[in-house]
C-alpha cells in the first residue's frame, strides 16, 4: 500500500502539484524539548499553505499519531466539520511523555489514501 | 445502556463520589460565540478537580464531540498515553460552524463505562 | 443528546415513518448461549425489511458493540463501502466471553443520529 | 515509521521469531470472484498457527482493510474483548464492490507497532 509523503513544494514547478502535495501533507507542530510526566501539546495540521476540500466524498477522515512504532492518538473527523468550505484539518493532543519521542503523523483522505509526515524528535528531560 | 451525567459535586458529600463523579465527567470549553465559517476551537476534556488513572486496564479510551445529533469527532487514546499516570485526559478540536453549535461531549472509561457533558450552546454570527 | 431507538414497525402506519425507522435500527444477531472462554460471533446490521442510502453526504459511518457499560468493538465505514448504492450495513465481531453478555449495538447515521438496539441477552456457560 | 510484513514462517528456524511474526501477521480471507454491486463477506484475522495475547497492556487494538488508496473499513477493539486469554482478532466486513479490488489489511498491536498482509486481488465481474 502506498504511504505518500511530503516533499519540499518549494523545489515543485507546476503550481497543480504544489497544491496537491502540500494540501494532503500531515504536519506535526510542538516543542522540540518537553519535561518528563508533564503535559505537552502536539498539533497535528494538514496542508500548510495550500487548503484541501470538506466535500462529503473528499475529506480528511482521520489523523493519526504516532510516537515510533506506538499510536499514542487518533481523531475521526466527520464530513463537514470544516463547515464544507476548503480548511486544514487541526487538532491538538495533550501527551504526557516519559521518555524521547519519535512523533509522526498519518492523516487519510478519502481520495488520496495516506499520508505521513515527517518525524519531529523531543527531547524528554526531567 | 446507562449514559453517566454530571452532578454539581459541591453537593456531594462523600469524597469518594465526589472524586468518581468528577473524573469521569467530560466537559467542553469553548467560546460562546463564534463566527461563521471560520475555525473554532473546542476543548474536550474529562475531569476537572480529579485526575483519572492512565493504567492498562483502566483509561479513558475515546471522547466524542457532538453538535446536536452530528458527530463533529472522535479521538481515540491509547493506554499511556497520559504517561501511565493519573491526569485529564485533553484535545482540542478545530470546527467551524455554519450555524448555532449545541455542543455535547461523550466520554469513555474502559472500567465505568459512557459519560456524557452538560450541553454548551454556541452562538454563530456572520 | 437523542438517542433513538427501535420501534415495532408493524404497528406503525406510515410507509415513510416505518422505512425511516427500520432503515436505522441496529439489530444484534447470535445465539442466546454461549461458553465460557470459546469464540463467539455476534453480528451487527443497521436496517432489516429497509435499506440505508450508501450516499457520501448520508451513510453509517460506525456502529459499536457493547455488553452493559464495557465496548467490546467499535467499526468504522466509509461512504461508498456499500458500493454508494442503498444496503445494510453488516459486520460480525468475534467476542470470547467470561461471563454473561447483555449486547446492545449503536449505529451513527451522519444525517439522523445514534440510534441504539434492544438488548440481548447471552447466557454464558462452562 | 516502521511497518512490518508477513514472512513465511515454514523458512523461519527459531521457534520465537515463527510466533512473534506469525501471531502479529493480518490475513485477509475471502473468495477471488465477486459480483458486482452484491454484499461480499471480507475476513481479517489477526494471527494464524500461533495465538496473540489479550493483555491489558499489550493486545490488538485495531485493524483496518484496505483497498489499493482507499480505507474501507476500520474496527477497534477493547482489551479483554478476546477474553483476557491469547486468541486471534477476527472480524468479519462486508463490502459491496463496484470494481476489482485490491485488500489489505493493517493490524496495530499495542507493544509491537503496525503490520500489513500480503495483497489478495478480487476480481469483480457483473
Amino acid at each position: 500500500m502506498k504511504i505518500n509523503r511530503y516533499e519540499d513544494i518549494s523545489q515543485i514547478d507546476r503550481e497543480a502539484k504544489k497544491d496537491y502535495i502540500d494540501r494532503h501533507s500531515a504536519f506535526v507542530y510542538c516543542d522540540t524539548n518537553a519535561s518528563k510526566g508533564e503535559k505537552f501539546k502536539v498539533k497535528v495540521k494538514v496542508g500548510d499553505q495550500y487548503m484541501h476540500p470538506d466535500d462529503p466524498d473528499h475529506y480528511i477522515a482521520w489523523v493519526q499519531l504516532w510516537s515510533g512504532e506506538k499510536m499514542l492518538a487518533q481523531a475521526n473527523f466527520s464530513e463537514g466539520t470544516l463547515g464544507s468550505s476548503p480548511g486544514n484539518v487541526e487538532v491538538d493532543f495533550f501527551v504526557v511523555p516519559q521518555k524521547n519521542l519519535k512523533l509522526i503523523a498519518h492523516a487519510f483522505c478519502t481520495k488520496h489514501g495516506l499520508w505521513q509526515s515527517e518525524e519531529v524528535v523531543v527531547k524528554v528531560s526531567e
